[in-house]
C-alpha cells in the first residue's frame, strides 16, 4: 500500500487504528477450541468486528510462530483474510546480516503478503537496507519501544549528548524516505515524541502501548499528529480480550469503536 | 544442552565447528529440486557428511521461514534428524516485549527443541529475560555482529567512552550467567574480542563470519579462546555450498573437515 492510499484510508475512516492480532490459544473464548483452527476462526470474527473502524492490522509474528506449522497456517488464512483494504503491518521484530535480512523480506512481503514489517535496528544499515527494495512495502524500525527495558539501551547519551533512539531515528532516515520507511514509538513516551516529531516532521510513528500498556491516546496524537495524520495507534489485548466469552467479537468491537470515536473527535478538533 | 555436555562434547570431538544451514533453494544442487522437500533433503546429506566434525548447527530461521508452512516443517524435521548430540542454535536474531519474548522462547525450545536462540539486545531487559527461564537452554544475545552495518550503532560510545555493544555485555551479563548466556561476536573483529575477554572471560561465545565473509580462524581462536574452550565458530555458506554438483556432501564434509583438523591443531598448541 503507498502513502497516499494509507492517509486517504485513514481520512476517510476517520481513523488511525491499528488491531494488534496477538492471538493467544490461552486467551481466546474455549468455546472456540473446539474448531479446527481456533486461532483463525477468533481472528475472522475479530477481523468482521472491526474492519470498518480501523485502517491497519498487526499481526504479532510470535503468537503465530510458536505453534510451528500449524501457527504459520493460521498466520497465511488471516493475512488473506484481512485482505487489500487495511495496511497489513507484519510485527516481527526482524533484522539479520545483509542475505538474511533479504530472506525475511521476502517472506514477510511476498510469501505473506504484508505491507509492512517491522525491523530492529541493532545490526546496521545492510540488516535494513534489504527491506527498502519492495514496492509500495514499508519498514518500520524501531525507535523507542513502549516497554520498560527500552530505557536499557535506546537512552544511553553519545559523547554529543545524543540518545540512541535519536541516533538510529537520524542515520536510518537517509536509509529511506517517508513513503517506505516508519518508527515504532511506544505511547509510553509522549513527551519524546515531540522531540521525534522535530527531527522527522513527515514520517509516519506506529504507536503501539495504549491500553494494556498504559500510554493514553490523547497525549500521543497531540504530541505527533501531522499534516498527514503521520500515526498509527496499535491496540492489541485492549481490543481483543475484551471479553473471552461468546460476546467477544461484540465487546471487541466496542472497545474498538471507543479508540476510534476519541480518533474521529480528535481529528475534528484540529479542523 | 547443558554447559558441562557442551564442553565435554568439543573436547572430544577436538572441534568447536557450528555448521550453519542456511539452506536456500537457489544456491543447492538442481538434482535435488526433484524431491519432495528439497531443503530437508539437501540438509539431511549435510548433517549425515558433517555429524562427526562440528559440535553444532546452526539453523537460520529466515530461510525456512521466507517458504512459509513448508519451510517451516522442513525446519522441524532437520532439528529432528539432527537428535540429541550436537547443540542446536536457531539463528533467529529475535527480541520483543515481554509477552512475545516469553512466546518466542516457547517457539524456539520448546515447539522447535532448540538449545539456544540468538536474541537481538534493542529493547533491553524485558525483552531478553523470558529467554533465560528455560533448563538448559541458551540465549545467544547480539552484542558486536560480523558485518559492515555493526559499525553504524553497536560502536557509539557514550559519554564515558564505552561503546554500545560493551554497555550491552557489561549490562546484560547480569541477567544471565555462563552456563545460560553466549554473546555472538563477529569473525571480523579480532582485536575486539581481546578486549571482551576482559568483561567476560567465562562466557561461550558464538563466532560468526569465518569464510564467505572473512574472518580468521586463528586470529578468532588465538583471541578468545579459555580454559572450557569457551568458543563456538560458525562456516554457513563456506561448507554447505562448497560444491553444487552431486558431489555437494563430500565437499561440504571436506571443507567442514579443514577447519576441524585447525580447530584440532590450536588446541594440541595450547596444551
Amino acid at each position: 500500500m503507498d502513502r497516499l492510499r494509507l492517509v486517504s484510508l485513514i481520512k476517510q475512516k476517520q481513523s488511525y487504528l491499528s488491531v494488534g492480532l496477538d492471538t493467544d490459544l490461552d486467551k481466546i473464548p474455549p468455546h472456540l477450541l473446539n474448531s479446527q483452527d481456533p486461532i483463525f476462526e477468533f481472528n475472522k470474527a475479530i477481523i468482521d468486528a472491526t474492519r470498518d473502524l480501523c485502517v491497519a492490522y498487526k499481526p504479532n509474528i510470535a503468537f503465530y510462530e510458536c505453534y510451528g506449522v500449524k501457527g504459520w497456517s493460521s498466520l497465511e488464512k488471516t493475512i488473506n483474510y484481512i485482505g487489500k483494504d487495511h495496511f497489513i503491518i507484519a510485527d516481527a521484530k526482524r533484522g539479520d546480516i545483509g542475505n538474511t535480512s533479504a530472506r525475511y523480506a521476502k517472506t514477510f512481503f511476498e510469501t505473506l503478503k504484508a505491507d509492512a514489517v517491522t525491523v530492529s535496528p541493532y545490526m546496521g544499515s545492510d540488516s535494513v537496507k534489504p527491506f527498502l527494495g519492495f514496492e509500495n512495502k514499508w519498514v518500520i524500525l524501531l525507535a523507542l519501544t513502549s516497554n520498560q527495558g527500552s530505557g536499557d539501551f535506546q537512552r544511553i547519551e553519545s559523547k554529543d549528548a545524543i540518545s540512541l533512539y535519536t541516533e538510529v531515528i537520524k542515520t536510518s532516515m537517509t536509509w529511506g524516505t517517508d513513503s517506505n520507511l516508519m518508527y515504532v514509538v511506544g505511547a509510553t513516551h509522549p513527551n519524546d515524541l515531540v522531540e521525534i516529531r522535530k527531527i522527522i516532521p513527515n514520517h509516519f510513528l506506529l504507536i503501539p502501548g495504549v491500553g494494556a500498556q498504559g500510554g493514553s491516546l490523547s497525549a500521543v496524537s497531540d504530541a505527533s499528529l501531522n499534516d498527514d495524520i503521520g500515526i498509527i495507534v496499535n491496540s492489541s489485548r485492549g481490543i481483543i480480550y475484551a471479553s473471552n466469552g461468546e460476546d467477544f467479537a461484540d465487546a471487541a468491537r466496542a472497545k474498538a469503536k471507543e479508540l476510534q470515536s476519541e480518533m474521529a473527535t480528535i481529528l475534528n478538533n484540529r479542523n
